[in-house]
């Protein structure tokens, strides 16, 4: 089912509205949030075909023997919720799998950054999004990822991407935009590749999204960000920066996702700086399956929009219309009005927003169009060969020795840069429970070079076995933590076995596993099975010890060098202050 | 000098923002209008070059020995304005002219409709344009024209675009949508080349401007024309229009040109109906010589907007932001923010909104370069042959005749389907002072079939002489209008000498003479002249008999044969209702 643009649809919406043709579906009797006036309309009928809004007012005359007839029975009727920035893979499901369980939420517009699957598989992974998304009534859209790896020099992820590839993914249908830039030294330093990606974007007319995440740097730094073409910015947490910002003529994305949730702190800028709001956009980010399950997607972003102060009707413009704004698709997306895409949702209440009723396409949801992801992407874990103990064997003398520790915190993304003495034993450095330190290795797990970074990790809890996982941002190598090496490698043997996902064993036995099969990142089963596994392994890293809060989040951010102060790749410790790799024994 | 990219610029934007390199030029101490967010932000500097804003805040580390350093003295820093519809043939002089005459009002980004161009010269002429305006610090865009002739099987103008050549001519750089879409019947009927030229703009992501002229009609028609993709107007005059075509989705452009002042009427949407204002535009559409002169551009649209009680932030924000985001320009145009061209006004007083200074490209107006139309521009007159007396016989029996006549009056567009009883002497009508009715002609002059149509006007108020025009909207064919036969080919003659133009003329001699050599539509000549001319022209009119205020402009429209009820081409009467060809003698 592919979707037609309205370029080809004009005459067939012309003839509705003039009553040459019937309408496939009219509602009658809604309160049209009107996303460009900011106004409520009561009243209002709207009749719908070729899955686009043909017109809005009176619709008798479209009504045909065949034309289906909803009553909206005084509902609220809502431009469908467009979600300006996320990453499908956070949901650790397909595509599809996010569809099903995000559009009944409201969100019928998805504007995905896959930079995990591009971590893993590529112009190839990502092109396998795309597909999968052109059978759904989800409107998908990718941004293209722009720094893969992250950290070059001190990773081997699956692929790596430059200019000449995000030369190629613009110009693929579907592809909006280019994703976050994370680089911000490259960019303000003026990096030739950086730029290069960047004008790649510009010079098609497709926005260059953003990732300013130093708080509270607002001088000549962030304007020379601005001043290279990136236009948003979903990574910011205050009030002052998010000003600073708008000012600069980015649009600010609130983001409202699990574990980082800024909405509240940037409502000020509309309810006491009371800025032009067109600017300001509402955006998950990223969100873990159990969010879903208990509060929503979208939905659940406007809600907290509107419980920090913003009126309803802009709340709900921020994540429609200047959504669609923002990425240049006004004919298609953001507004219930003649021509556009027919996603409306039905609420009772403006102000506790929960749709009770979507349409997308101007269809309610249906079964969904199966979608094979090729064997290959089933076959994303090859580390070319068995592992042994040897290979997790750190060497040291004497009776104890001093080494380096990722140092974390429940709810934290920068660890620190720790020291910590751990004991000796034949010839081995040895976890220690009592200091809260555990080993940490990262293998290579893309059939590169299969090499095998080895370090500490202190303020993880475990007090016994071992959790591994193949999400290891941004690299996505497999990363695998543990008291005990015999239990580190039966982790690991399971997540070969399974083809990537997230363990926790114990004495070797599995406490809980979560299969992530497609590129080890990514199941195809409901979110809601993925919830309650999720909920599983957590609970069994609280059994090894671990009192964090989302534990399995935390770990996976183990390996992110971009962000300090240390952090462990398969190459080794990376200082992210100095950007250098360190070794293990201090 | 070609204007450069952004996304050349971003690695050289950057280092000034770094202090890598100097800026060209910095202004200290602006009171800067942030459109962005609608504030004014005191004690702002902004540091430039390469013709872009490189920063805004504190830009000491970007001064060099090279950097000029302009001192802002508290003024207030505006964007440039940008003008989204207008017709520069209107002003009756060349882009360079134009760009001379409005940049020092402020009005620093035109799209220009050229419309009168195309109708004569075809793409073509639109070339010659786009070459001429690549060159000015005035920022060209054009609107491919969508209705050229405008009334096909009623008129021979010089070219007819269909949408091969719209496809063209939207292809080239500079072209930035489908100009206003005047065939309403068209659309609304699902005329198939007037869907294949819209499809074609949305094909390309650009936008199809509107012109929805039926005041009043706000139904399923309207809905109709906007589904088929159309989505701004500029033809709204009632507050009730303007809010049903800003509720529908569409971008309503405020007009305030020379004869058609819609600004006024159309605010209380803003000040009264409290709509988001984020959709509204100011435009000038057409506006005459001498208004810019006494009056200003497009500062002067943004005060009648502050006038009609639009708060100046939003009135500002209607002229450039909006604008610039309506054409997805937000790169280079519409805010003072990092990247951006530096196009800004320096202005003392936001209500009394008139620009001391102006930067265009980060420079003041200079001297700009010359450009020189084809001499093949200069030869559009072609009527092939001489004509005389008997070219203007219109036939008839007996001592008296009932004819029909095209009824005007003073400030109205459209015309009354008239009857009048005029004297028949040797066997031919005779025009009457005493009736207030002239003999009318519309000559073919584009080297086609050189047909000739002949009627009467009625209300023009001419007691003798004749008066003659190559402006004849929208063919652009010889209208002459006259009390005497010997005048009316004196007149004619006059314009063939000159290549074009407007003339009056009695008794053998030109009373009054505006020479437009370029395609008969334009001057190479200074605004300030032109604006000396057509009062001069005026003056000839009233001295002639004409009470009509703006008697070329109501003179022009004679033969624009889509609006109701009679007008004349060279093919005969046109009835605008029923659309036939109807006879002189009723």
């Amino acid at each position: 089912m592919a979707r037609r643009p309205l370029s080809e649809l004009t005459r067939e919406l012309t003839a509705v509205c003039m009553g040459r043709e019937p309408a496939d579906t009219v509602i009658r009797g809604g309160r049209l949030v009107n996303v460009h006036t900011r106004e409520v309309l009561d009243g209002v009928d709207v009749a719908i075909a070729h899955g686009r809004v043909a017109m809005v007012g009176d619709v008798a005359h479209t009504v045909g023997s065949a034309t289906e007839t909803i009553d909206a029975d005084d509902a609220f009727l809502v431009p469908g919720l467009i979600d300006t920035h996320l990453h499908v893979e956070s949901v650790m499901v397909t595509v599809t799998r996010f569809a099903e369980a995000v559009v009944p939420h409201g969100t019928t517009t998805a504007f995905i950054d896959n930079h995990e699957m591009a971590n893993v598989f590529g112009l190839e992974g990502m092109r396998w999004m795309l597909e999968e998304g052109r059978g759904l009534p989800l409107k998908v859209f990718l941004a293209v990822p722009s720094c893969v790896p992250a950290l070059p020099g001190f990773e081997d992820a699956g692929a790596e991407l430059g200019p000449d590839e995000i030369r190629e993914a613009l110009d693929w249908e579907g592809v909006a935009g280019l994703g976050e830039m994370m680089n911000m030294p490259g960019v303000i330093a003026g990096d030739e590749s950086v730029h290069a990606e960047i004008a790649a974007a510009l010079e098609r007319g497709k926005p260059v999204t953003g990732h300013w995440s130093l708080a509270g740097v607002r001088d000549h730094r962030l304007q020379a960000y601005i001043a290279a073409g990136v236009d948003s910015c979903h990574e910011t947490t205050s009030r002052e920066d998010a000003l600073a910002k708008l000012r600069s003529g980015m649009w600010v994305q609130f983001r409202e996702g699990s574990t980082f949730r800024d909405v509240e702190a940037l409502a000020a800028v509309i309810t006491e700086d009371g800025v032009d709001p067109r600017h300001c956009l509402l955006v998950t980010d990223d969100v873990l399956p159990d969010t879903i399950e208990s509060d929503g997607h979208m939905d659940r972003v406007v809600r907290r929009a509107i419980e920090s102060g913003i009126d309803p009707l802009v709340a709900i413009q921020m994540a429609t219309v200047n959504g669609a704004e923002y990425f240049g698709m006004r004919h298609d997306l953001g507004s219930i009005a003649p021509g556009r895409l027919a996603d409306i949702l039905f609420v009772e209440d403006l102000r506790d927003f929960r749709p009770h009723r979507v349409l997308a396409d101007g269809r309610e949801l249906g079964e969904l169009p199966p979608f094979s992801y090729p064997q290959e992407a089933y076959r994303s874990i090859r580390l070319g060969r068995l592992l042994g103990e040897a290979d997790l064997k750190i060497p040291a003398e004497g009776a104890s020795v001093r080494v380096r520790a990722v140092g974390v915190e429940s709810g934290r993304v920068t660890t620190e840069h720790l020291f910590a003495d751990l004991p000796v034993v034949d010839g081995a450095v040895r976890a220690s429970a009592d200091a809260d330190v555990a080993k940490l290795a990262s293998i290579e797990r893309h059939g590169g070079p299969g090499t095998i970074g080895l370090g500490f990790v202190k303020g993880l809890g475990l007090r016994r076995g071992a959790v591994a996982s193949t999400i290891a941002h941004d690299n996505h190598n497999l990363l695998v933590a543990g008291m005990d090496d015999a239990d580190m490698l039966f982790a690991v043997d399971r997540l070969v076995e399974a083809g990537g996902g997230m363990v926790a064993v114990a004495g070797g036995e599995v406490l809980a596993l979560v299969e992530l099969p497609i590129a080890g990142l990514m199941s195809d089963r409901p979110v809601s099975e993925l919830a309650a596994r999720t909920i599983a392994l957590k609970e069994a890293y609280a059994e090894l010890g671990s009192p964090v809060e989302n534990p399995a989040m935390i770990f996976s951010f183990l390996s992110l060098g971009v962000i300090p102060a240390l952090r462990l790749t398969n190459r080794g410790l990376v200082d992210g202050v100095s950007f250098e790799l360190v070794p293990a024994l201090a």
